[in-house]
């Protein structure tokens, strides 16, 4: 049987970490039924999708707070992305961080630590909508989408695309705000109660 | 760090189980108002109140329930209750979930396997409201709820108290469901999102 101890988490605070730009990333698809479209033809070429994203946790006022990637004036998302088919999960998820948040230069690249999986959603059919289980009687979804606990440095660099804004949401905004983050990033708070966070200051 | 492979949880059909009954086990307090008095009071006596549920786990038509107790005709909670001061957590539960579901003779009882704590719920204040963290600024919580998995055996028998009627209820039906279910529960499947499941059926 597991410890019923719960796990300590070490989170720094924001201040600790410098933040630069690099070269926009452009979304692949500009409308959500571009995305489902090429979603469905990707899963006639590869099969069902997986997609790996990584919670970066930082502190402010003794709270955590997430880093979130936001385009435009509302949409937010993690850092993350799809696996290359085969490609192993926390492989895959270090190479989509450095892609999202990375500098160009090798050595200033985060050694990325991926740590617990702390939800996985999935997608049944080609449509917006995700559950966090396989409906019954859906034999082949679409897509899995898995969220990892990603274990920052003290000190790191992010470099972050010049379309895109990094912002560090605390989790009290995110908690039971459906409306404004999705179901998805909306309940990491719920997630993420197990562990207990140490506050480190400098 | 800990490995991305998710664990896997065995689940057994509801019918594997036995159910019986034994002398009711009323609640202590018979309106909110009533149960956030005796906390207050229970408060000044002994500091935070901290207590411990169990998310007890069966299947059926392949899809994971939990067994939920139901008080009346709308209300549902999940087996457990409040910690004696200074009481270890999992022999806490233990006892809890003796009370509430295991049988008059030691011998029937379940040998209850604790496993993973899955969510910790904060109460700031004497009020009904639960964060699934400390909220910033609150130095004296209340009450600190902590939700465990209880792995269950092939077979097992339950006596469920007379006033309360014991239901297993699906994932699909607790999500996104917070009118019917409150908060902590209806959240449960995002929690066990992370579990592969694996039914075992006879």
């Amino acid at each position: 049987m597991v410890s019923a101890q719960s796990q300590v988490v070490n989170t720094y605070p924001l201040s600790s970490y410098t933040f630069g730009t690099k070269e926009p990333k452009m979304e692949k698809d500009t409308s959500v039924a571009d995305r489902l479209a090429r979603m469905k033809l990707n899963y006639m070429k590869e099969g069902m999708r997986t997609s790996v994203e990584g919670i970066l946790l930082v502190q402010e006022h003794n709270h955590p707070h997430i880093l979130l990637l936001q385009i435009g004036n509302t949409f937010c998302k993690l850092p993350g992305g799809r696996l290359k088919p085969g490609e192993n999960e926390v492989e895959g998820l270090k190479r989509k961080l450095t892609s999202k948040l990375g500098a160009n230069s090798a050595a200033l690249v985060p050694d990325w630590q991926i740590g617990e999986c702390v939800a996985i959603w999935w997608r049944p059919n080609f449509e917006t909508i995700m559950y966090p289980y396989c409906p019954p009687h859906i034999t082949k979804p679409k897509e899995c989408k898995k969220l990892f606990l990603v274990h920052l440095s003290e000190r790191e660099y992010f470099a972050v695309p010049k379309n895109l804004k990094l912002l560090a949401v605390p989790l009290f905004e995110l908690y039971d705000n459906v409306q404004r983050y999705g179901p998805v990033i909306s309940t990491i708070p719920q997630q993420l109660s197990r562990f207990q966070f140490k506050m480190i200051t400098n």
